[in-house]
């Protein structure tokens, strides 16, 4: 590419990029504030998360759009070709967060405001840690550091515990107050869904990974890397 | 383009949406296969579906290879960049409905194979009906059919409004006999991965309408076309 073309991509990956982080941005106030409104029982709250998904959704889809310019107009090889198909999956992954967000805060809106106080309380801790999961990931994509995105990925198992153990958690309450079936159904699906948060997370913390090294974050390629870097830990 | 490189793109790309498509079939024999372990309450055949999950894996992983070689030599533009990149969409829709189809089998392992009947069969239908919206999904791909594929986006609703009266009627059978909360609860999570699969399904309808009319399937643009079309119908 001539220097003058070189430059004009930087840029505007840049802008990408920064448009993502945004979006990004965006993505982990709405897991701060759906769980918040299921914590403080907010309504207000929990609606006000409802109508935020549209922003995100409307930056996925300028992101795409300047994803196929980029590509048209361009023609990223090798590493930036990389970087901008990881831009992709990137707006895609927020994208999905905001709509698991969104429908946290419709479920908040189905609740009683009676729910078990510990069960709700444990829906807050995983919501705290999937949004640390979340700001990681996203700072793994800032700096391109393709070991915080292996700290990421470490990260989800903590997460799926917390999920199955919510769950069990969720089902005595359920037996032993069957009037609150309904309200308990909602808690569980929320943990599902702040589940399902940190799945995209973990797909964001693979696209970095693939964006820096080129290779694909299979459990192999993971585990390989992690043996090697954890003897210097 | 020249000719000869013409000739090989398009050879590529019908190798890549062959390729999907049979990824798309498996996807669909998970789909039906994981409802049959359900209803029949076998366990063996849940145990391979799990399995045939790496499958599907393995394919997007080729596919997405094959997809940033067309791009980074074959310089697609236009039309052919579209159909490139909704190929990525796809293939990662189509490993999403694998994820999930391996989470319904799983759970049929934590079944005691004594579940209301009515409620197994319940989740028999809203399979079948998934299946048959990821078929017309699939064939709107292989035909490149706008029309077909905003039938496909029509079947929707009726997959969540099944979703809904099957959550409800859940609820009542917990309501019964809180000894089967548990079991009811693994139903409640397989309808909910049903009625995400028809998302998905629906998400491949909405890449193929933006292959060929290079326009977002938004609901404005898609309402419009059906009012346009409607009067003919």
């Amino acid at each position: 590419m001539s220097e003058h073309i070189v430059t004009a991509f930087t840029d505007e990956l840049e802008h990408l990029s920064a448009n993502l982080l945004r979006m990004g941005g965006l993505a982990e106030a709405m897991i701060n504030d759906s769980s918040r409104a299921v914590v403080t029982f907010d309504l207000e709250l929990a609606r006000q998360v409802i109508k935020r998904d549209e922003a995100i959704d409307e930056l996925e889809a300028e992101a795409e759009k300047a994803i196929i310019r980029l590509i048209a107009l361009r023609h990223p090889m090798a590493a930036d070709l990389r970087a901008v198909l990881g831009a992709m999956k990137l707006a895609g992954d927020i994208e999905r967060i905001g709509d698991l967000c969104k429908n946290i805060a419709k479920r908040c809106l189905e609740l009683t405001g009676e729910e078990n106080r510990a069960a709700v309380k444990s829906i807050e801790r995983m919501s705290r840690s999937v949004s640390y999961q979340l700001q990681k990931a996203l700072d793994a994509y800032l700096r391109q550091d393709v070991n915080a995105a292996i700290e990421v990925l470490e990260l989800d198992d903590d997460i799926d515990d917390h999920y199955v153990s919510f769950f069990r958690e969720t089902l005595t309450y359920m037996m032993e107050d069957p009037r609150q079936i309904g309200s308990n159904t909602h808690l569980m699906f929320m943990a599902k869904n702040l589940e399902r948060i940190g799945d995209h997370a973990t797909n964001i913390a693979k696209a970095v990974y693939y964006m820096v090294t080129g290779e694909t974050a299979t459990g192999d390629h993971i585990e390989a890397r992690i043996k090697k870097e954890g003897s210097g830990r």
